[in-house]
């Protein structure tokens, strides 16, 4: 199929099929997959778009079950192929995070993660295509997916979302407001830089006071200075050798 | 007076006076005088204590002026007491920053400053005297900090605070609301470990997206092993020789 790509992931351990155009999966719901503890045994990823954060929780867990809720039937398609061509435990469900799909409302899961659209639709330029507009925009606000993933998780599980660092003050809020024990991991592009993107996490009924880790580097290099993968130990086990990226 | 100690600030360019119980200026005012840049012209310093923050600044930058406004005279007496002593451009201002005094209600300033308590009352056992508790509670929950600050800054002036990072979520939330341009510097204590304390900035006006900058290393050895002192160099150079700690 010529509007497909077939692109490899966690060192080719996974190859997903994704649109040539619109949101493409890159490096951020790898990373944001590597963050969920082993012990998790549901997990319930919400917008999962093709499948890339949990088919690589899936792939890096054995005996965990995941379960993508995605909006878009292109994307749920592509998930459920994904799914099915790589033989990993991964469930899909069509349909929308603000009237959650009846096959939903009842179950809990031990953990829920999301890669939340990063550009408010009312601050960017509309997206040429529509697909790409609900994945890069913003279908619903950033509260009804922290409200969402809230209700999904059981009592003392955990949420975890990556998001731009722009959003981040609204994001605490909304883990303050809705969960509790809130944690963030920065991502640090190269040293010395500004933080880019961030790795929040709540847990539902946790009474702990909110703590700011050390961040992540991701690039070894002060700069970007050739084309040479540069990537930081950390961050290159990651992405190549499946490994975890734990919260300190 | 057997209740007060004359402590060495900035390697020695400094002597304040301060109670010898109680809340006592440490590293955290120092660090916070040492972000203001020096194109401001007029500071307000909320609740100033004995002038610890207020008096490095303007021993920091010449041609300078510092207000100091503080609830407890014991602290605004030390406060006049120490601006005196060092001849430096602080003039002290005792009353409430909930019911800002006539003095300063008309008057905006260039930068605004402040340290506000650590502990909320409502979270900490009780201090032994009312003049820590004052200074170590909370006698203005911290929406009054931002809200007093944001009143007295100029149009386009910023407001920078410094606070204990569990108080973090709330901080952004506050300075999201009453200012704009929100940046964040954490200080992290040792390479690798959790963020202790956090510098917040806002601008009056300002319509930037929230920026978290990489954290600023405060001691150089992975963990506490001697009694020797490891500050990093850039903490020592604020610490020691009155340089500037700049937002990158």
């Amino acid at each position: 199929m010529n509007d497909l790509t077939h692109d490899k992931f966690l060192g080719g351990r996974l190859k997903l099929w994704q649109p040539r155009r619109g949101y493409r999966a890159g490096v951020d719901p790898v990373l944001l997959a590597a963050t969920v503890p082993d012990d998790a045994r549901t997990v319930l990823d919400l917008g999962c778009g093709v499948g890339a954060a949990g088919l690589c929780l899936a792939a890096r867990v054995p005996g965990l079950t995941v379960t993508g809720l995605e909006l878009q039937p292109l994307y749920a398609d592509l998930a459920r192929r994904n799914a099915e061509e790589t033989g990993l435990a991964f469930e899909i469900v069509q349909g929308d995070l603000t009237r959650m799909p009846r096959e939903l409302r009842d179950r809990q899961f031990d953990h829920v993660i999301a890669n939340p659209p990063y550009f408010r639709r009312d601050q960017s330029v509309p997206a040429r295509d529509e697909a790409r507009e609900h994945a890069m925009g913003e279908a619903a606000p950033l509260a009804d997916w922290v409200r969402a993933a809230a209700r999904r998780v059981r009592d003392r599980g955990q949420v975890t979302m990556i998001q731009r660092v722009e959003r981040l003050p609204e994001l605490l809020a909304l883990f303050d407001r809705f969960l509790g024990s809130v944690q963030l991991l920065p991502l640090i592009p190269r040293p010395g830089r500004d933080c880019q993107l961030v790795i929040v996490r709540g847990r539902k009924g946790g009474k702990a006071a909110f703590r700011l880790h050390a961040g992540v580097v991701m690039h070894e290099a002060p700069r970007h200075d050739s084309d040479r993968e540069d990537y930081s130990p950390a961050i290159r086990a990651v992405l190549r050798d499946a490994t975890a990226l734990p919260f300190p």
